[in-house]
């Protein structure tokens, strides 16, 4: 892990309940409005768009933060591969961990660079 | 511009030198380290990699951040299309501006969100 970064799973709070999803259930799809984010506590996620798999993540990958942070509707579908254990953070949250904690935002930062340069050596 | 969106132009500030680029110079040059990221102020800046178009930008548009946020060395080359006046940011500056400013922190978010919304487009 980078000096600085940020370890998502600290995320997970006595008082906000994970969330358990049974392995094949949909936990967003595209279109839908967006109110969090989530990290994965266990277990796989896969996003497709167009029925095309474009990532799938593991424990303490975060996923569905684009919509958070550009405030539009999902892009993909996200689907539990196995049983997961999901962290939500909503909106409100998300927003304080920006304002309150710059490793949270560099991390954030680092997650979608690490995404584009993906993107651009596959494009 | 969203509510809450960063006027990227507000960081030139009188003790910072902007810096002159003629048409035709290259700003950076993909693969050498990174030390700063740009502000567009004025002009047009193209970001090519493997000789390939993947950005033209002009004025409030921000280039370079993605080697900040990684740490890594320049994944492209920046070349001044036409002459262009630049604000250069500094890695201790963006550091400083994401812990102290989370409206940057969101703005820088919003590009990368940005960008990866168009290369999934593309994609």
């Amino acid at each position: 892990m980078n000096a600085g970064a940020f370890n998502f799973a600290v995320l997970s709070r006595p008082e906000v309940p994970e969330r358990s999803v049974a392995a094949g259930s949909v936990i967003f799809r595209e279109g839908e409005p967006a109110t969090e984010m989530f990290v994965v506590k266990s277990g796989t996620v896969a996003i497709r768009a167009d029925n095309h798999l474009i990532a799938e993540l593991k424990e303490n990958e975060i996923f569905g933060e684009m919509a958070l942070i550009d405030k539009t509707s999902r892009s993909a579908t996200a689907t539990a591969e196995t049983d997961v254990t999901l962290i939500p953070v909503s909106e409100k949250q998300f927003l304080f961990l920006v304002s309150e904690t710059p490793f949270f935002a560099l991390s954030v930062m680092r997650v979608l660079v690490h995404r584009l340069r993906l993107l651009n050596r596959i494009g």
